[in-house]
C-alpha cells in the first residue's frame, strides 16, 4: 500500500492558488451546514514525522469558525491520560453534534510497536486495545460521527531534508527528537509497520487516505478534497442506522423467578457489617496501591433502596478515594454527544472507584419502554455496552454490576410509604407510579438486558431487597470477595 | 495560637454516640436547605500530617446525600496542575450552587514554606500568591459561597504514635512518608509555620477553625458543630453584598476623543501583514519553548470585526497551541458558579494561547447596561477582574486586551450591510439594534471599565477599526512586540 505510492506528487504555485480559495469557500459553507444537521466530524491526521501535520492542520482550520472546532494533539501521555483507560482521552474528546474536532495522532497509534514502550503494553494488552479502539471507532460511526482518516506520506530523502532544516533552525531545532532521526534511518522498518497500522485499521466505513506529502501544495489541495468529499457524501446520505439486530439468545435471566425475599436477621447483620467493612477498608488501601481502578453499577427497581445500599458500602471508603455519580436525565451538553459519553468522562483513575447510581444500562430499560430511542438503536447497545466494559476491564477496572430486587409488592408498599412520609415526599413522582405500571415490560427487558451483558468480566449481580438489610450484607460480600479475588498480589 | 491550645481534649465513647447521631440527622437537613437556597459551601481541612483529615472527611460526608457532594485531594501537584497558574486547580473546584465541596488541603498552603520546594517558588512568587489566595477567597464569599476552615490540631506524641502505628500496619506503611517524619522530628519548627499560615490567612470573614484531635470523638463532634453552626449563620445571613463601592477614580479614557478612523494603504498591508506573521510564527515556537502561556482579550462594539481580526492574527499560529473560545451568553451550569469560573476553567497551559472573543468583561459592558446584575455586584467585579488578572501574570502569562473600536456611523452601516447580505444575515438580531440604541450609555461604561482596568501587567489597547486592515495589524504588531518584550530570553 505505502511502498506502491510516490510520495513526490507536485503542484505549482500558480495552480494552488486558484484551486484552493473556492475549496475552502466550500469548506466554509460545509461548516454551517454541519451545524445545522448536527453532524459530529472527526478529522483524523496520522504520518510520518515532519511529513507537515501541523501545517496541514493550520491550513484546515483556516476557513473554519472560530470556536467551532477543537484541535488535540494525543501523542505525549501526561499523569493524567496514565491513570486511565486508553480510551479515555479520546472519548473525552469526541465532537458534540454540529463540532469538528481535529486530532493529531489517535487511537489507531495502538497498532505501532512504538506504542509498547510509551504505554508499556505486553502484546495480549496490544491486541485488546486494538480491538477495543476498533469497536470505539464503530460506535462513533453508529452514532452518526463522520470520521475522516488522513495518512501523511512523505519519503525517505524529504523527511531528512525536513529533520535537517528543522534542526538547522534555531527557534525550531528543539522540536527534532532522537526517535524522528531513529525513523528516518529506518524509513523501511518504519514504513512496514504504518503499512501494518493502515491495513489493520482501514475499514469499509472509515478508510484512509494517503496523502502524497512531499509537496505541501499538492498534499493541501488533496486534503481539502478528500474532507470535502467525505463530508458531501456524509450530507448526501444523511443518518442511517447501519447496526444490525443482533439475533435473540438465550434467556439466562428470569427475574420473576428470583426470589427477592431473603432475609438476615439482626444479629447476623451486625456481624457482618462489621466484618465486611473491615475488609473492605483494608481493601481500598490495597487498590490505591496497587492503583487498580473499579467500577460499581447500581440498577434496580425504583425504590430498591439503591441510595441507602451505596451508603451503607461506602461508610468505611476513603471519601478522597471514590465518587458516586447519580445518573438523572442527560444535560443537553450530554445529548449532543453519544450516549456513553457522560459515563467516559467519569471513569476512576487508577487507585480509585466510581459507582454509577443508574448507569448506561438507561439505554436498554428507560429509552427502550419510554420509547426514548429507536428499537435498532437500543439494541445496539447491548454490544456497545460489552465492548465498553471490555475496553475498561482490558484496561484493569475490576466492575461488579449490581441489579437491586424487589417483587411489585413490596415496591407498592414502598411507594406508598413514601407518598405519606413528609421526609421522603420528595423522592416520589409521577414517573414512579408510572414505572410501576409498566413492571411487565420491564421484566422483559430487564431478562433480556441481563442475559445479554453477563460477562465474565463484568457480571451482574442479582440482590434480593425486599429486606434492605439483606440486601447491604450481599452487596458488601460481592464486592469484597471481587476484590479480594483480583487483588491477590501481596502488599509489599 | 495553635502553642497555647492543648490539642489533647477527650470525649467518653457513650457521650460521642449519643451527641454525634442529632448532628448527623442535622446535617443532613442543611444540606436540603442548602439546596433549596442555593448556597455553595466549600469545606477546607488542613492540619497535621496523620490528624485524621479523611477519617474526618468520611465522618462528614457520610450524614450528606450521595452525588451532591465532591471531595478533592489538592496536596501534590500533577502534570496538568503544574502547567497552569496556582489558582486554577482551585478554581475549576469551586462548588456551584447548592453543593458542597471537602477539599483536604487548600490554596492556604501557599503560605507554608514547604510549598516553595514543591513549587520551585521564589519568596517574591510566593508573597504574589498568597495575596492572589486572599483575593480568590474573598471573591468567593462575596459571591455566596460559605467557606468553612478547619485545622486538624495534634500533639507531637499522638502524632509520633499514629506514625508509628500506620508503619507498624502492612496495609498502611506506604502511607508514611519521610516528609511526615520530618514533620514530627521537626514539630515545633512546623507548629510555627503553622502559626503563620494561620495568622496570614484567618479573616474576620473566614476564621479558622482549630480542631483538637489528638481525640477522634472529640475532634468529629466538634467538627460537625463547626460546620453546622457556620450553615446555620450563613443561611440566616441570607445573600447580602458586603464589598463597597469602589470611589470614582480619574478618567483615563474618553472613547468619543479617540479617531477609530486611522487607514493603511493596500501594499503597506500586505508588506506588514506578512512581517509580522512571520515574526509571530517564531514567537509561537518560542513561547512553546519556553514554557510561556498568554490570553488575549478581544472586546469591541458589535460589528467591529472581531472575528475576521482574530482570523488573520491565528492564520500563522500552530492550531495545536492556540484556542479560540467565543463566549456568549451563561450556560446553566456556568450561571451557577461564580462568573469567572467559566473563565478560569480555560485558562492556557504553559506554551499555550487562550483568545478570548468577548470575556470576563460582559461583567461590566452588558450585565450592567442591560440590568443583568445589580450595582454593587458588577462594580465589585473591577477589583476581581484585576486580582483575577493579577493572579494569571503572576503565574507568568501574558495579557493582552483590544477594544476594537469603530465610530456609531460605521457601526450603523455595517449592521445595515448584514442584514441585507444573505451570507452576513445570520450573524444579525434584535439584539444588536437594541446595542446600537443605548449606545451613548456602552460608552460610558467603556470609559470606566478600561480606565478602571488598566492596569501595567493586562494593558488595554484600543484599536481603530474603521478600517479592518488597519485593525488587523494593529493587533498583529501589538501582540508581536508584546510577545517580544516577555520572550527576551535567547533560546537555547
Amino acid at each position: 500500500m505505502l511502498s506502491t505510492i510516490n510520495p513526490s506528487q507536485t503542484l505549482n504555485k500558480k495552480t494552488y492558488k486558484d484551486t484552493l480559495r473556492p475549496l475552502e469557500l466550500r469548506l466554509t459553507a460545509l461548516q454551517h451546514t454541519i451545524q445545522m444537521k448536527k453532524i459530529p466530524v472527526m478529522i483524523v491526521f496520522e504520518g510520518w514525522s515532519a511529513a507537515g501535520k501541523g501545517t496541514s492542520i493550520a491550513r484546515v482550520v483556516h476557513p473554519l469558525e472560530q470556536g467551532h472546532f477543537d484541535v488535540h494533539t494525543m501523542g505525549k501521555l501526561n499523569e493524567d491520560k496514565q491513570m486511565r483507560p486508553f480510551l479515555w482521552s479520546f472519548w473525552t474528546r469526541t465532537p458534540a453534534k454540529g463540532r469538528i474536532t481535529i486530532v493529531d495522532k489517535s487511537w489507531h497509534r495502538i497498532s505501532m510497536p512504538s506504542m509498547r514502550t510509551s504505554w508499556n503494553l505486553t502484546p495480549m494488552e496490544i491486541q485488546g486495545f486494538y480491538e477495543d479502539a476498533a469497536a470505539f471507532e464503530r460506535q462513533l460511526t453508529d452514532d452518526g460521527t463522520l470520521i475522516i482518516k488522513l495518512f501523511l506520506h512523505i519519503s525517505q530523502q524529504e523527511q531528512h531534508r525536513r529533520l535537517f532544516a528543522l534542526q538547522e533552525n534555531p527557534s525550531t531545532a528543539w522540536r527534532v527528537t532522537d526517535a524522528d532521526w531513529e525513523q528516518n534511518r529506518h524509513y523501511k522498518t518504519t514504513q512496514q509497520q504504518f503499512e501494518n497500522m493502515l491495513q489493520k485499521t482501514g475499514t469499509l466505513a472509515n478508510p484512509w487516505h494517503i496523502i502524497e506529502s512531499d509537496d505541501a501544495h499538492y498534499a493541501t489541495i488533496k486534503i481539502f478534497n478528500t474532507i470535502i468529499t467525505a463530508i458531501e457524501n456524509r450530507i448526501k446520505q444523511g443518518i442511517f442506522v447501519t447496526a444490525p439486530i443482533p439475533p435473540q439468545s438465550k434467556r439466562i435471566f428470569h427475574l420473576r423467578e428470583i426470589d427477592s425475599a431473603a432475609t438476615i436477621n439482626d444479629s447476623e447483620y451486625k456481624e457482618a457489617l462489621a466484618e465486611y467493612r473491615q475488609r473492605l477498608n483494608y481493601l481500598g488501601h490495597k487498590m490505591y496501591k496497587q492503583r487498580r481502578s473499579a467500577i460499581l453499577v447500581y440498577e434496580g427497581w425504583d425504590a430498591a433502596g439503591k441510595g441507602g445500599n451505596i451508603k451503607r458500602l461506602t461508610e468505611e471508603l476513603d471519601p478522597r478515594a471514590y465518587i458516586v455519580v447519580p445518573i438523572g436525565p442527560p444535560s443537553m451538553e450530554e445529548l449532543s454527544h453519544h450516549y456513553l459519553w457522560r459515563f467516559a468522562t467519569r471513569l476512576p483513575k487508577d487507585g480509585h472507584m466510581t459507582i454509577f447510581d443508574r448507569s448506561w444500562y438507561g439505554r436498554v430499560l428507560i429509552e427502550h419502554i419510554d420509547r426514548l430511542t429507536p428499537e435498532p438503536i437500543w439494541r445496539r447497545a447491548y454490544q456497545e455496552i460489552n465492548e465498553f466494559e471490555q475496553h475498561l476491564t482490558n484496561n484493569g477496572t475490576i466492575i461488579l454490576k449490581f441489579w437491586l430486587h424487589i417483587d411489585a409488592k413490596e415496591q407498592k408498599r414502598r411507594l406508598k410509604d413514601r407518598e405519606t412520609d413528609p421526609l421522603k415526599k420528595h423522592k416520589i413522582s409521577e414517573a414512579d407510579w408510572r414505572n410501576l405500571a409498566q413492571r411487565a415490560e420491564y421484566e422483559k427487558a430487564i431478562d433480556e438486558m441481563l442475559t445479554r451483558t453477563q460477562t465474565p468480566h463484568a457480571p451482574w449481580i442479582i440482590v434480593a431487597s425486599n429486606h434492605k438489610k439483606f440486601a447491604r450484607i450481599k452487596v458488601l460480600k460481592s464486592v469484597t470477595r471481587a476484590l479480594e479475588a483480583e487483588l491477590r498480589k501481596p502488599n509489599e
